[in-house]
């Protein structure tokens, strides 16, 4: 197989390439960057040498269009002008920014605060939520892959949302996240200094995430209804740990969450539900696909609090994007995506 | 001023240490250790050298009871034993740790699993939240000086409860806290490699703290409900920051929600009202006793999003315990407390 | 192949058991723990939920004689006294602790402080030393896996001493360590907050590392004699940078240095020159069995500062052992050891 | 006194702030910033809400030249123009900056790559490493502050120079900083994730540090030599730690070598030579003037490893200018320094 990444140089395009590198169908990686074509790669990444010395290739859609399968790794904005010109009967495409989530081109416009990629576009595409949408996503051409947070919440809130266990319009998500979330590009919330044994929150109620959680929602629960959503910085590369908050419908016992979430993910490898713990942390997933869920229900309030950790760049990112890309040509889900968490 | 500081090896101790050396109103200050007695201080702790090489003192409570004021700053279940053993007319304590804060002897035997404190001389201490109980403090021979969690919740929530302005049965509580909290003895959750680069929950719900947020809203507010409270750990040496969730009351805007707090804390140099700003982290109280507090309010969702942060160490432990001295001796509040924050 | 790992809760067998999984050649990996057997290994290490949830397993010689290989990755004194009764005409043996590497006992007492290791044993292992070694190793039963710290500096030093390019009398080396080097066993030297945020010396000239070292100089190059060696330990979970420096023999280049280290490593995989650079850091290598080898030469002083960088649990212990165990069964040497350095 | 800082948004201004602001001779602070004049300050660093809220004001030296001292933090290039313009009879003037340190102009050029200072003013301003120039720095008016790394190095190394006990021709030194000594400015080099759990090497003999420290050993100590140099970052925000290597003199022993430290620093508060410890980091220091020195001596080798720690942006920057501040006005010196180090 032929593969290309656009923003190869960006965090999520070196996640690809790490994954990419190893995957068995995999034949041939080529790496596309806008403004830096013609450098080696690894001068720019130096812990590539000896691996990857290839040049960065221009972005030509006439060449990318021979290749099997695109992989989009940029600025919001960017793949929503590239896209269409390179879209046609044969290359697929996974583009993993925000461009084509939204299919309400007024909300990304507002939420995003950028003219949004053109409809009949956005139509074709298919949310790259694997687990909840494998069906679309075999037979789609464009995948718009899911952002790092709303993969975290979703896999962990949609089996109890559409199986009616919790009050969709009770729910809070406080979300804690490494910095590598933000991208790579140098800026004051990214100084070392700024953000070590520091903790921050960032974008209260107003993060480009809430409205592709609460799509996703209406699509796959059918809850229709604004949520509470705070995203903090936390000093660390990656990971993310969702901590959500919801009230029990009537009844509802801890026995019933979990067993909405063994059903729905019984079969589903990259899915961890982890009931008798007191460990769930980011470290347990760093450098894999897997996403864990743990559960805590509080008898003195009616209340779950729902757990989830990622790792962003993998499962939140590079990862899913692959295991779409698998379940797009039909090889085994895990290919290529075996690692075992990267401990410490 | 004679003062003492029981368990000044760990982290509470020294930072009571840290404080009251430039304390002017401080003239000696005698350290104390079950178990290091004899050792030089400054053999222990090489930043000390040339500054405190005094040696520890053996635990006597003939000799602790000469003094003006002792600070106890040790493990659970420790000063419940002690203090009765020192406690008379004239010496004051300041308990830093848990064993006087919860004035119904079975919740503290529950959530901490050990032995209450004798009843009599509970009923004898003080709550030391200075900002809301700064009459019975001036009075008081025993303060229970607050848990860090506590601090940083009830500071934020209590006036918008007391002046009923959020439903306090909606509360949800979302706690990070750096490392520094669980105190300074050696276990697999505070091992470097462990922490590093890692975010994690525990204690869901079970948090010792739970109970004294819960009767301190019960105490100053008059709001008596359980919360929901969970604590996360953050790789960073200090800091708390609470992101407290609750639903408005009907008609209440954020105007309403800023006005209670300015009016509450306009004459209290320790909390800082932050209201037009993107930045709210820990790093702006590092090192300080003050308590920032922030409220964003979602009209999609009738919620307000409340923010607080403190260093858990100052605010949240050693420096709110001499701001009760202060208020204890009739000194300036802000004796011995002026720190700029230690921004990096 | 059957694969046995001794102290697979360590760091190192972490590490082992992270790479061995995805090894195409072993077929099963039993664990085995002195204190924890009987316990499934995900429910002390919950990031290998799903993956590896068989129980530790008691140690007995028996069971372990049956195994093709066997690495041994315990604390110092340990394997010393469990080889012997392992070690058979079958089984294969790669012990990560330090115990077999001194062939002189009397310098392993003095160094270690612990009893050594059977001299009669002692004699038949081999300095797993892959680069330096390969013969040696393919024939050998046993093997002494080099330390990390000695696998850093030996790499980038023996090929400048070895052709006499360098003053063996004048190196000095100041070596970087993350905090995993010194395992997993909770102490106050690797508590977060001590650690955190904090740069520490230890060890200054006296560190068990510097006879093997100075043995290898000895073997390899035939240089007799003590170098100053100091050790330091910087806030990060992997990683170690070796900063030597060394005088120039009369009339070396830059360019001889730099050929000498080529033709050595020119067909060694792990092994990697990186001469045109201005960036040389410990992350180029995380994760993976790189060392990553750079040279400065100062016309001023007529001295070279030669920078070698590894992962310390992967080339510095768990990846070595498996390149060792590739040369011992005749595997292509990159098996199981071709992952790309995880950057971020 | 009336006193002005130019550049007060940056690391060195802000922590010249939070000393002076306690400092018990300073009246008023004066604030100025080239770029952002107008803005109250705590827009800008919120964690300095309700302590300095007053505007910066724009760079005029009409206005500058009426303060009795003025601290210029700028970079390199900025004060060499702009102090010239404010120097008068009244003013003092302290500059944090490189621009008045190197007395040969073509050496500043060659290693700063930038043009000097006009000479006659070099010429005019004193050296402040305040335990080695003090009288001269009694009657200076204008202060080239030393560097970080030059503080760090020369307090240790001066003292064994001067009384011949080490051979200067065999000095290496091996520097580690934290990542705030390169500013605040966003850049690669300090984006979180590229230097979280990660240690680089930089500048290897390259570093604009080199002409200072070989200035002051010819100056203070009558040796001309140059030196071997490098410089490490390591994830920490403050903190330097110096370690160097030398040669012993025939015949000297440890003991001559901790005399001469005593000799020299008895009667120096913040220099603490610590003699007897297994501890020497970088915490030890932090957020205080002192400099720690620990001497190693390696009888196997001959040689001695000197480590000297201090805060990089206190003894290294702005507490060694308050320093210079106090004996240019006949202070205590170290009013308004006596800080206890915040170990945690």
């Amino acid at each position: 197989m032929q593969v290309g990444i656009i923003g190869a140089t960006g965090y999520g395009g070196l996640e690809l390439l790490r994954l990419l590198y190893n995957h068995s169908k995999v034949e041939t990686i080529h790496l596309f960057s806008s403004s830096e074509d013609g450098i080696p790669f690894s001068n720019k990444y130096t812990h590539l040498r000896k691996i990857i010395d290839q040049p960065l290739q221009k972005i030509e859609p006439e060449a990318l269009r021979k290749l099997d399968v695109i992989f989009t790794s940029t600025p919001s904005g960017v793949s929503s002008k590239l896209i269409p010109e390179i879209l046609n009967e044969k290359v697929k495409v996974i583009d993993l920014s925000g461009d084509f989530r939204i299919k309400n081109t007024e909300d990304y416009e507002k939420w995003y605060k950028l003219p949004s990629a053109p409809l009949h576009i956005i139509e074709k595409s298919v949310y790259g939520l694997t687990e909840w949408n494998e069906k679309q996503i075999e037979n789609a051409n464009l995948i718009a892959n899911p952002g790092c947070y709303p993969t975290a919440v979703l896999l962990s809130l949609l089996p109890l949302l559409k199986d009616n266990l919790i009050d969709s319009k009770s729910l809070i998500i406080d979300a804690k996240s490494g910095i590598s979330g933000a991208g790579n590009k140098p800026n004051a919330n990214n100084h070392f200094c700024e953000t070590n044994d520091n903790t921050s929150i960032y974008k209260i109620n107003q993060h480009q995430h809430i409205p592709e959680i609460e799509q996703a929602m209406a699509m796959f629960a059918e809850k229709n209804n604004p949520i509470t959503f705070s995203t903090h910085l936390v000093p660390m590369n990656r990971g993310i740990m969702a901590t959500s908050y919801a009230n029990l419908q009537v009844g509802v016992t801890k026995e019933d969450l979990y067993n909405s979430l063994y059903n729905k993910y019984e079969k589903h490898p990259f899915v961890r539900v982890i009931e008798n713990t007191t460990k769930i942390n980011t470290s347990q997933v760093r450098g894999t696909n897997y996403c864990d869920i743990h559960i805590n229900v509080d008898e003195r309030t009616g209340r779950a609090t729902i757990i989830s950790v990622i790792d962003n760049l993998v499962k939140g990112a590079a990862g899913q994007a692959i295991q779409n890309m698998n379940v797009m040509f039909g090889y085994e889900i895990t290919t290529g995506l075996t690692q075992i968490p990267i401990w410490i």
